[in-house]
């Protein structure tokens, strides 16, 4: 076996080693119930535990006020952006900042169910910033405005929650559980679990109950929100392993001291990358300062070589996943909950060496 | 930690053993990888390895054609409810065979989508049989035929494939993989996972490639088979625990002999039961002799209350979920190709013991 890395991989990304252990030392058998629980029927007595368990934390730590519901969903982010237009829009209109590939291809996905006015769209100039809320084009009759938090692939981040007089609909599946947020402002958050809360093939969706129930006939019951809602996420079998790891990484952040912990770490890892950028004369970020994410560091060395030779180097070093999203190129960093400071700060220095080390042969 | 039990329940059910020690032993560190499986992303070589291996294996055991494509999705059996009839039906007509609630459930959902002829129902005597070949209605204009090979509530199951114009759509949820099957017949095969293959939050489905791309035009794309197809089950994240652990009881699968073992592996273990149900004048039967499945054995004894003493009394001795579905009540013994011969033969014995007891004090 060896030795762990640091792992900055946008995703499916870095767990807290706490969590995998413990996750191992339950795998066979968990507590009373003389199985594993990815054996267990999920409407037994343990499964049951687990996910009220699950659910409950959630809503601990997020603070998701009663108004607001909690599902445990399959499909991720993919199949949200045809669920939201098929309850949401109902063949009428909504508005799409597009801010991103994700962004951009939801607002694809939902023209096939209604109207998409673009509220934004930061394509043209490489989607390097976030458009501030003067920019915003609102329709009068949009049913809700749509966006992405955070857009992995070009590092950037909204700092700040648009306003808008239609539902907010949000997709956080990078950067959920990273800081507060006031749930009560929005009509539906969503987030694919595998960034930054739990393994691959969980999507959380936390919906206020007054929107539901104004889907399109055409939508299939296993998409409604209304009937998931009445179902208690259990219309059919849940991702039972993945509700599991949900529930040891909440317990885990809340020993952490929960999302102002989160944020204020976030802001620290980051922080180091960013120091290192700013700093430098060698490498080059495209997203705009005041846009840039706290989880997603992005930049670029002077040549593509270049950018090869510091994936590798670093993976030589134990800091692994470096490499930017094919359509950028480049490098990236995720710097997700479960990344150790210590990480972050071993990619820090090895940015210096190698800036250092590739400034000196020039 | 507890001793491991006797797990009947009808899914997500038990699993080898041999396969959750192996997931134990590499949760942390994946061989060379220095991370979880949990932890990988799935665009790179570690997580590429494992679903190339997934897949392949999955071809040879079942030993699939060329000329069919192997997904793994997620969204359970449910959302192909509606994938099926979105993606092959195109507005027109498709034959439903209706032997059990899932089936039901399928020609419901298939209804938003098109005209659904039913080719059977045997619902009116409480789903106790399949029909013959020469009971089916089956349309001239039908796109295919829908059935489901094993009936978990009712305890039937098929037992030939049918004949037909039209391509044949087949669940195969709680069978797959215990028998050996002629792939080529079958347009379309899918089974949720959890019952006998791998842990809930994955759909594997089998689909001859000339039958995608006639979907109808609101159909999301991650429901659309030519999409799915094309993007090798990863337009976006694939639950990737889920087809970990495949590979695992797929590698078990075929040390055992493969599914040529299982189909005689299954036939002993409901052998075993079925022959106390046969010798006994206490416990009582509703399925068909000749329906009856090799994986789901359903019965009750002459009272409710006797049918709570049995789950009840059968726990006690590490028996567990034998408790049949809400739907019908009685007792109900899941005997998935995990399930050792030795775990049958203790509920065989229990079955006895609990008839002359029982029958003694009468």
């Amino acid at each position: 076996m060896k030795e762990r890395v640091y792992n900055f991989a946008a995703g499916p990304s870095t767990m807290p080693i706490e969590v995998l252990e413990k996750a191992r030392d339950e795998l066979v058998s968990y507590g009373d119930s003389g199985m594993s629980v990815m054996e267990m029927t999920h409407r037994g007595k343990d499964f049951s535990e687990i996910f009220s368990n699950a659910k409950s934390l959630f809503r601990e730590v997020l603070s998701v006020p009663d108004t607001h519901e909690i599902l445990f969903l399959q499909g991720g982010a993919t199949l949200q952006f045809a669920s939201i237009p098929m309850n949401l829009m109902n063949g009428g209109t909504a508005d799409y900042a597009v801010t991103g590939s994700f962004s951009g291809k939801a607002a694809r996905e939902a023209r096939k169910y209604g109207d998409v006015n673009l509220a934004c769209d930061t394509g043209a100039r490489g989607f390097d910033r976030i458009p501030e809320q003067n920019e915003l084009k609102l329709s009068d009759d949009a049913s809700y405005f749509y966006y992405c938090a955070n857009n992995t692939i070009y590092g950037t981040e909204w700092h700040y929650v648009p306003e808008t007089s239609s539902a907010l609909v949000c997709d956080m599946s990078s950067d959920i559980l990273s800081c507060p947020v006031d749930v009560s402002r929005y009509g539906l958050i969503y987030a694919g679990a595998q960034k930054n809360i739990a393994p691959a093939g969980l999507t959380v969706v936390v919906i206020d109950r007054g929107l539901a129930g104004k889907h399109m006939d055409i939508t299939p019951d296993i998409m409604r929100y209304d009937v998931l809602i009445k179902n208690d996420s259990m219309l059919n079998t849940p991702p039972c392993w993945c509700i599991y790891m949900l529930t040891l990484e909440l317990e885990w952040l809340k020993k952490q001291g929960g999302v102002a912990a989160m944020d204020q770490l976030r802001r620290e890892r980051s922080g180091m990358i960013y120091e290192v950028l700013d700093n430098s004369s060698f490498y080059i970020q495209k997203a705009e300062a005041n846009s840039r994410s706290f989880m997603n560091a992005t930049f670029r060395t002077p040549s593509e070589e270049l950018d090869r030779e510091f994936v590798e180097g670093a993976a030589k070093e134990g800091l692994v996943n470096l490499k930017g999203h094919r359509i950028t190129g480049g490098i990236r960093a995720s710097l997700y909950n479960a990344m150790p400071l210590e990480g972050a700060a071993a990619l820090a220095d090895y940015m210096k060496r190698f800036e250092a080390h590739n400034t000196c042969l020039k």
